[in-house]
């Protein structure tokens, strides 16, 4: 285990630099230089995220290996570039790292994070390694392209307009909830799809990519936050209110059995702060079938789950019973909860 | 005073988006969305750099108000753009705070990075704020423009290239010392360029802007750890030598006042560790009068310290005596120095 006082910052770049992966023919400049360069695709446009985690509180240790840390950190952003319906293609990681950690562990992260990049046809160009005495943090800007006209906004939802979410809201809070209470119990096999759903999230670059083309999406915004305060910024952005179906929303077992260890209601797990990198869009209701259909193909859960209401104050839910409630719960607050 | 915790994440996302200043036509998507959406120049290439500051280790509480902080930091990053003969366009910042963090410095530190970026034409278009227990830290990410075969490296310097710096080398280094050494003692008015180098670096955009047109540069750095560390990096890019002439560096009474009161030889600050963020250039000797103008005319500091050597492995300088040594000194270690 050498760490980064013992190698100094010149070999721990190298190292690092390593497991980048062989650049591609978009990359002029690589890393090395002052700078990297790299070429735009023409007529296309640029879009810019910068996503990050801190030790202690984006993650615990001892429930996620760097490596995975890293891929996590990659979906953290490349799920604000599906959510604008772009094609991730360059990252620059910004680490914050103690003189004593354990350079393997930063390779690992890297190497995780070069991974998950790749799949989507992205690739860090660059990045820069600074040291601090306490919680370490990882700060990834991701760049990508999109087509002029092809941009999808938090803007533009319709009443009327479906609402629909990939993969299983509320799964990944439920994850961090049951390792926060439960400890060790928390990695009982029937609350794997959590702490899978917490610690490996997926992206979903390539169902975005899939649906653009059909020009059903009126609205994106991806679930960083939980359903309630994601759904109340494509709302607020698009001018619209939202009437969601509980019995709409996809069955989850683990769900519910997370509800029962934790004694809490179903709602407070689905409908809690949440961070799942899944997308939340508003659909034209004339394409609902090709982006389900879309979204088998790719292998992804989704669910419509409601639908778009003209009264912009409107954020509501009806149960099973046909009775109309508000949604529940609030997102996640980073500076006033924990 | 209002605090992070006080406000609330979207609350100071408004505050730190209200000083970033009006966009420009080449932002299609501000901050507010998923992801910022940008223009590039049609046939341009895009330049991505990354550079942070930490508290403790990159500044000193007390020693430099947040705006100047905000300033330095877009300058760090500036600087990277300018050894690369690039235009900046856009930036990201990546912020992470305390959550009893005072709102108003970190709206200062985000004045002072916007009317800095401004000053070269850049802007910011989007960030994130994490929450820390300890030190801060802010992590910016600039995306600039730069046409192709106009891009500077530090590969491209030949055996009789001249070797030219902008500013003082040395200075900021020396700033920092005087500060550790000397406490308030340091803020004599006859030490006040070595802590302007320190505390309120200038951006040399602009210049490398004059510079490109004359085709004069063969290949740049910029001057991040100190003289011997970067000039290092450039040889080694480029595969020459370096000579110096101890007799052509700019004159600086502030710099020998200062050696004279930490009792250290010159050459400890000229070729100590320094992030002075001026450039380091192998320049063509024949556009030797044409940089000088361009430097005067942008009212820089600029002098030609020296010559690159075919002689690979050579790394020396030449005294007032004709006497040839080896560069003193070696750069800023990241880890395993303080």
């Amino acid at each position: 285990m050498p760490t980064l006082a013992e190698l100094g910052e010149f070999e721990v770049i190298r190292r690092l630099a390593a497991v980048r992966g062989a650049p591609d023919a978009s990359i002029v400049v690589d890393s090395g230089d002052d700078a990297a360069v790299v070429r735009p695709e023409p007529g296309g446009l640029v879009v810019l995220t910068t996503d990050g985690f801190v030790e202690g509180r984006s993650w615990r240790p001892g429930w996620i290996d760097p490596e995975a840390l890293g891929a996590r950190l990659a979906v953290a952003n490349l799920s604000d570039l599906a959510a604008m319906g772009a094609r991730p293609r360059w990252a620059l990681l910004a680490a914050a790292v103690r003189a004593d950690a354990d350079v393997d562990a930063l390779v690992g992260l890297q190497r995780g994070l070069a991974r998950t990049l790749a799949a989507d046809g992205a690739r860090l160009v660059g990045g820069n390694v600074v040291a601090v005495e306490h919680e370490e943090a990882f700060h990834l800007t991701l760049v990508g392209h999109v087509h002029e006209g092809a941009v999808w906004r938090r803007a533009g939802a319709r009443a009327g307009d479906l609402i629909a979410v990939t993969g299983h809201p509320g799964r990944a809070g439920a994850g961090v909830r049951l390792a926060a209470r439960l400890g060790d119990g928390a990695r009982d096999p029937r609350f794997g799809p959590l702490l899978d759903a917490w610690r490996s999230p997926r992206s979903r670059v390539a169902l975005a990519g899939a649906l653009g083309p059909l020009r059903a999406v009126r609205a994106a915004i991806d679930l960083s936050d939980g359903v309630p305060g994601d759904l109340a910024h494509l709302c607020e952005a698009s001018g619209v209110g939202a009437v969601l179906d509980e019995a709409a929303f996809p069955d989850d077992a683990a769900l519910l059995e997370a509800a029962e260890a934790l004694g809490l209601p179903l709602d407070a797990l689905r409908f809690g702060p949440s961070d799942d990198y899944e997308l939340l869009l508003a659909i034209d209701p004339a394409s609902r079938a090709a982006c389900e259909a879309a979204a088998a193909q790719a292998a992804v859960a989704f669910a419509v789950i409601g639908r778009c209401a003209g009264d912009a104050a409107a954020r509501t839910i009806v149960d099973r019973a046909g009775r109309e409630r508000p949604i529940p719960g609030a997102g996640y607050e980073h500076f006033t909860r924990g």
